[in-house]
C-alpha cells in the first residue's frame, strides 16, 4: 500500500519524488543484434524472429483486405460505435491545433513566415500483448491524418493465430490506412527505421512499447531517426481538496496503479483524514479489480503527501512534473493556472484520467518520468515540421543589408558579408545607371 | 571544387546525397570523464578544465556587472545598432509564433485546451574560439525571453584573457540575462545539466559547439535532459533558373563553405551553361575571402547537380532536405509550395541566405544532415510545454462516460472503466434521490 509522507521538508522533495529506478538488465547489445540482422536480411529477418517472439510463423506480414473485413465483421456495433465517438472528438481537438498562416513583415521589404508541413512518412508502433491498447493507434493515427502524412505505417504484433485485435484494423480501416504489419518489438522498429521489402521506412516513429521497443527506438533515434518521446512508465498525482470525493480519488488513484507494476502514482492532500478515507477506498476497491496483482505492486512504489497548504500542494506537483495530474478541487481551473509542468491535467471531480486516456480528445501519448519539465505530449505538432520562409525584395535589402554586413564582419564571416554587399553593390549600379 | 553531376538516375540519388559521413574518434569516453567530474566535483572541477581547454585560471565563472559595463563600452555604436535592429526583427518573428487560446467543446459537456507553458529554466550555449558566433545568442536567448522563460542560462568559453566577446555580453544585458558563465566545451553543458555551486541546473540545453560539446549534449540526452537539435554540419542548397545571377549564387555558396570545412554546399540547376559560369565565379571570389582554405576544402564535399527540369529539381532538393534552401528562381513563391522538406527558405534573387543567419527574423538554428524531414528548427516551441487539459461537466460525463467505460472493458482496463462507473452511479443515484 502506499506509503503515507507528513509534511516533508522542502530540501528533501527532489528525493521523495524521484522515479522508481528501472531494471538495468542490460539488453543493449541483443536489440543491437536485431537492428543489424533486420537492415541487412529484411523481410526474412522480420519472419524468422515474428516466429521466434510471437510463435506465428506468418508469410505474409501485411494484413490483407480479407483481414480487415473480418474484423469490421467480428467487432460490436457499442465498440464501434464507442471509437467512432472518441475518434471524432480526438480529431476534433487536434484540428483545433492547426496553426493560423500568416506573414510578417519585420521591416518593409522583408516578409518572414512559417509552414507546418506534414511528415512524409510515420510509423506507429502499437503494443500487442493480452490487452492490445488499440487506443493508442487512436491517439497516433488521427493527429497524422489531420497533419496530412502521406504515408501512416502501423506495426503490431499478431497473436498466436497470427492475427491483430479486431480493433486495430477497424480504426486503420476507419481511417484508410492500408499498410498496416503483423510484426511487433525491436524488429518492427528496425523495419520502419531501415526499411525491408515488405515495410516502408518512414522519418519518424511512434508508440510505446516493452523494455525491447524503447530499447530500439533508443538506438534509432541515436542513429538519427525521429522519435516522438522517450518513454518511462505511467504516472499520475491527484490533489485533492475537502471538496473530494474519497471513492473517487481511490478509483483514479487504481485506475493508473492497474498500467504496470512499474506504474506510480501520488496523492497530494493537505487534509490526513481524507488521505485516510482514499486509503481505506482504495483497500475496498482493489479486492474487485482482475488486475489486484499489478495494481498493489503498483501502489508500493506509491505516496501519499501531507502538506500544509494548497500553495505547498501546487509547488511539489510543479517538482514532480506528472505524466497526468487530476485536481480533484474545488475551482479547478483557476488553480490550475499555476501548474507549469504536467503532461495533461483533468480539472474538477468528473474529469477522471480515463476520458483523456481513451476520449475526450486530448493526446493521450505524454511525458513520463518528469519530462514534463521540458517536453509536450504528442499532438499535431509531432506529425509536422514547421518551415521557416523568408523573402526580401530590393528595398527590403537595402534596409537590411547593411546590417548584416556589420554582423558578419563583427562574427569574421566574410564571404557571409559578401552575399550582401554584392547584391547591394548591383543595386547600386543600378540606381546609378538610372540616374545617368 | 565542386564536382558536377549530370543528370543521375533516380535510383542513385539517395548516395549521391549522402552527407559526408562525421570523422568517428570516439570521444565519448573522454566526455562522459568529464561529466563525471562535474557532476561529482562542480565548480572545482570547471575551473581545472576551463585552465586545461581554456588556458586561463579563473577565480569567479560568473560575468560581473563591472564586465558588462565594459563591455558595453567597448562596442562600437553601429554593431549596437545592427544587434538591436536584428534583435527586434527576431522578436517580431517569434512573437508572432504565439498560440492563440481557445477551448474546444469536443462534445457538450467536455472542454479540452492547451496552454504554452514556458520551460522554466533553460541553458544556451554559445561557442567561443577566434569568432565567437553571438548571434546564435540572439537566436535563442530571444525566443527564451518571448516564451517567458524564468531562468536563462548562458555559457560560453572564455578567451585567454578570461573574457568573452563584448557582443555577447551586450546582446545578454540587452535582455537583462544575468547567469552569464565563462565555461565552454562538455564541462559546460555537463555544469548546465547536473548544476554546481555557481551553475544552475536548467531542464533543456540549446546552442552548437564543436565534437565535445555535441556528445556531452547526446550524453545528457540520453540521459532524459531535453536538447534542442540533433548536430551536424551546416549546408545550403541553392535552386537556380535562367533568371538567377551567377556571381550571387557563388557568393551564397562560398558563404556556406566558409562555415567548416565539413559544411557542405549543393547546388542545383538544369541549365549547364550557366553552372559553369558559377563555378567560375567561385574560383574568383575565393581568392578574396579570409577563409579561403575552409571554403576550398568545404566545396571538396559538394556537388552541382544538372537536372532535366524542375520537377526533377525540387524532387532532389526534397530527398535532400537542406538546413538552408535558397530558391534563385523566377516565381519562387509558387515554387516554394512544393518544398516539403528544408529547415529555412530563402525566395529570389534578393534573399541570401546571411540575412536569415543574423537579421530577417527567422532563426538560425535548424536542422542539418536530413533532419527536416521530420525536425523543426529552434523557434517559439522550443522554449514551451503545451500542456492539455480537460474539464467534464456533470452532463459531458453522462455523454462520453459510456464511451469510455466500453472501450476500457475492451482494451481490459478494469480500472479505468470503474473511474468512470463510479461517478455515472453517482451521478444516477442523485438523480433518484432529486426525483424522489
Amino acid at each position: 500500500m502506499m506509503e503515507v509522507v507528513k509534511y516533508p521538508l522542502r530540501e528533501n522533495w527532489k528525493k521523495l519524488l524521484a522515479r522508481p529506478a528501472a531494471a538495468r538488465t542490460d539488453i543493449g547489445p541483443v536489440v543491437e543484434g536485431i537492428l543489424a540482422e533486420i537492415k541487412d536480411k529484411g523481410d526474412e529477418a522480420l519472419r524468422r524472429y515474428t516466429e521466434k517472439f510471437d510463435q506465428v510463423a506468418l508469410e505474409t506480414l501485411k494484413v490483407s483486405e480479407e483481414e480487415f473485413r473480418e474484423a469490421d465483421a467480428s467487432l460490436s456495433h457499442s465498440l464501434k460505435n464507442a471509437i467512432d465517438t472518441a475518434s471524432a472528438n480526438v480529431e476534433a481537438f487536434h484540428r483545433s491545433q492547426k496553426e493560423p498562416f500568416r506573414k510578417v513583415e519585420t521591416m518593409p521589404g522583408v516578409l518572414c513566415w512559417r509552414k507546418s508541413v506534414p511528415i512524409q512518412r510515420v510509423g506507429l508502433y502499437i503494443p500487442g500483448g493480452t490487452a492490445p491498447l488499440f487506443s493508442t493507434l487512436l491517439m497516433l493515427a488521427i493527429p497524422a491524418m489531420v497533419a496530412g502524412c502521406e504515408e501512416i505505417v502501423v506495426c503490431s504484433p499478431p497473436n498466436k493465430q497470427g492475427k491483430l485485435h479486431p480493433a486495430i484494423l477497424y480504426i486503420a480501416g476507419r481511417l484508410k490506412i492500408k499498410q498496416v504489419f503483423k510484426v511487433g518489438g525491436a524488429q518492427a522498429i528496425a523495419a520502419m527505421a531501415y526499411g525491408t521489402e515488405s515495410i516502408p521506412q518512414v522519418f519518424k516513429i511512434f508508440g510505446p512499447g516493452n523494455a525491447f521497443v524503447t530499447k530500439a527506438k533508443q538506438l534509432v533515434a541515436q542513429e538519427g531517426l525521429a522519435i516522438d518521446l522517450p518513454a518511462g512508465p505511467s504516472e499520475v498525482a491527484v490533489m485533492i481538496d475537502q471538496t473530494a470525493d474519497p471513492e473517487f480519488v481511490a478509483a483514479d488513484l487504481l485506475a493508473q496503479a492497474e498500467h504496470g507494476t512499474d506504474s506510480q502514482v501520488l496523492l497530494v492532500a493537505k487534509d490526513e483524514m481524507l488521505v485516510a478515507e482514499v486509503l481505506s477506498s482504495i483497500r475496498n476497491q482493489v479486492e474487485r479489480l482482475p488486475r489486484k496483482e499489478i495494481a498493489e505492486a503498483a501502489l508500493e512504489n506509491s505516496r501519499a503527501i501531507i502538506l500544509h497548504n494548497m500553495g505547498e500542494m501546487l509547488d511539489l506537483v510543479n517538482e514532480y512534473a506528472p505524466e497526468h495530474l487530476i485536481m480533484s478541487v474545488d475551482q479547478p481551473e483557476s488553480l490550475s493556472e499555476q501548474i507549469v509542468n504536467a503532461g495533461s491535467v483533468f480539472l474538477g471531480h468528473y474529469s477522471p484520467e480515463s476520458i483523456g486516456d481513451y476520449a475526450s480528445g486530448t493526446n493521450h501519448t505524454l511525458p513520463t518520468y518528469g519530462y514534463a519539465k521540458a517536453i509536450s505530449g504528442v499532438s499535431l505538432d509531432s506529425f509536422v515540421k514547421k518551415i521557416t520562409f523568408q523573402q526580401i525584395d530590393e528595398d527590403g535589402l537595402q534596409r537590411i543589408g547593411p546590417v548584416v554586413e556589420e554582423m558578419a564582419e563583427a562574427e569574421g564571416l566574410h564571404a557571409h558579408k559578401w552575399a550582401v554587399s554584392i547584391r547591394l553593390d548591383s543595386l547600386q549600379s543600378g540606381l546609378s545607371l538610372e540616374s545617368e
